[in-house]
């Protein structure tokens, strides 16, 4: 188990090593750090080697000039200059909020970034300002648009955290697929199948093969079949496609650049980097900040409220298991399994910086 | 057969001798039509007779003052004073489209209206104005949180249209469920059982009864189960019922007032009405305008180049059907069946116009 400072600091430092001035450093690690504390350690520590490795390629910029380059009084287009998708997100999300000071709302659109980490950080980033966050990017493609199959999609999240008063916040951070990629490779480690409705082979039939992707397979959007909604997740997934990319000029769909350096760099373009959109709403643009918690309260209270299924203990509020979690972890400290401790002692060697293998 | 002039003026007359001015009739009539050429009759003429008994029953206002009552330079809450959700929602949208020619978004929470019908008219008002427009509402409860029992959320759709050049524009229109609470009433005079995935009984056993609503069932939320992320289709429905009401001040969640006069009026109500939010985005907000064009164009291009799944003829954009549907609508008329034409016989026997059995 790590502290959440000893994990910060490293990370800080491995960022630093690499050229970030320590400013921007402490941001990235920021986001790597509250994916470990809310659980998704999918998107924390087992990180930082891909951004290593882009970094050692040249396929990232350590120095960005990240800019507004269009604008309108509550929207704006920002270039990340290819930064570490973790600055070009945090300025555009704090450009998005400047704009919501004045114009009620802020919507920002950002090209030339890269993998921004969990998507739920940028939205949680409104709440300290009593603003309403949202947050979507592409990533990159593996999953088909429904009745074909190519991978044109990423598995394309949506994020929206809302203040309250007495309760914790809202916080929705969810994929526009049924799954994450990770728990494919989860099943695969173990042996197993899957549930159909998360993945379809070659010719788009059904399958519970975890490893189809590597034979031409691609990943299903929320719905898994047109019975069940499968159209639904298509119509999110290119939302969030069109709003990060289309709008901003990114690059979009099956263009989205890879998130690690051992895809190669596409040869095609369409656009720059991968692409983002972030809004912030005041809650006082709504009603008076008080009444809108208040409120908010009464909605927590009346959804905490609901009847339990039989054999479910409590019905939760989005964003709740979370924060559980977040009180569990930051008491218990934070596991990072050998496989990626050892991952971490090998780029500190390389930075000529120290990683302890336990604490 | 009927043609859309007959049908348009005979919904305008039934809603003008309710006593609607007549441009409030026109308005009015326009979104029940846009739903019979899109194919979805489901919203269409068979709604009329909700709305004449709701006016029967002295539930809804004929003569409202739909009017602003908060605002900031990019957002409104919007008052609906009782209207007809057609009404109500269009004169907001209309609005969102105001506030979106000075700051380019503009973003409306109305509340005190009723059923709006389709979503996707109102954000496709954003179109003619070369905008993105964005519509959502909150319905009837029959949905249950997940992990519950309690039906607490409508079936609460999501719609986003997007201007494109030469293509028609891009349409999403989606409920948050896997289906329309239609699907279950068609399967049960059918006789037939439903996929698993739709509805759980009492106690949130899964459950291939169509009939279940009836012995305290509910509709799951998109997903169906939480393998195939049903807490998605969960965080989509209650993001749809807090913009819509704790934004406006409507009534969330499960005090959402029946769109049908033959359920009561309900005892508790935490605020006015039934609620709704709209969005529109100058496109140019984003780019030139013509740039954006070009680029949604390859978007679509890109996407409409997708290989179809075996047995699949092409892979469709969000909206593709339905703008195929409407073609074909407009040119062979629409189809109204014998049960629906003899219940608007009957409206205009009572309100003394005429309504021919067929065309």
């Amino acid at each position: 188990m790590y502290t959440y400072d000893y994990l910060f600091n490293f990370t800080a430092e491995v960022f630093s090593k690499m050229g970030c001035p320590k400013d921007d450093a402490e941001k990235i690690a920021k986001v790597f750090m509250a994916a470990e504390l809310r659980g998704l350690s999918s998107h924390g520590m087992i990180r930082i080697k891909d951004y290593y490795q882009l970094w050692e390629a040249k396929r990232i910029n350590i120095k960005p000039n990240i800019k507004i380059v269009f604008e309108s009084p509550s929207t704006a287009v920002v270039d990340g200059d290819g930064a570490i998708g973790m600055l070009a997100a945090t300025r555009s999300m704090e450009i998005a909020m400047e704009k919501a000071e004045k114009a009620g709302t802020g919507w920002v659109s950002t090209r030339g970034s890269n993998h921004f980490g969990i998507a739920g950080y940028y939205a949680m980033m409104a709440l300290e300002k009593e603003m309403i966050g949202m947050s979507m990017t592409n990533a990159n493609p593996l999953v088909a648009p429904m009745g074909s199959v190519s991978r044109m999609l990423g598995t394309n999240p949506i994020a929206v955290a809302i203040p309250a008063g007495k309760h914790k916040p809202y916080v929705a951070d969810f994929a526009t697929t049924p799954i994450a990629r990770g728990k494919l490779a989860v099943a695969e480690k173990k042996g197993e199948k899957v549930a159909l409705g998360y993945v379809q082979d070659k010719d788009g039939n059904p399958t519970d093969d975890p490893t189809i992707l590597k034979e031409g397979g691609s990943m299903l959007t929320l719905g898994g079949d047109y019975e069940h909604g499968q159209h639904k997740g298509y119509c999110l997934s290119t939302i969030v496609d069109i709003f990060s990319c289309v709008f901003s000029g990114a690059n979009f769909g099956p263009f989205c650049p890879p998130s690690v350096a051992y895809l190669p760099v596409l040869e095609q373009k369409v656009g720059e980097g991968t692409g983002h959109f972030f809004g912030a709403m005041r809650i006082d643009a709504w009603q008076p900040a008080e009444l809108f918690r208040t409120k908010m309260d009464k909605w927590i209270d009346t959804f905490k409220s609901a009847k339990p299924a039989k054999g479910v203990k409590k019905v939760l509020i989005p964003g709740e298991p979370e924060f559980e979690k977040e009180e569990k972890i930051k008491k218990e400290g934070i596991a990072v399994i050998p496989a990626i401790a050892s991952d971490l002692e090998e780029i500190a060697k390389k930075l000529n910086i120290e990683f302890k293998l336990s604490d």
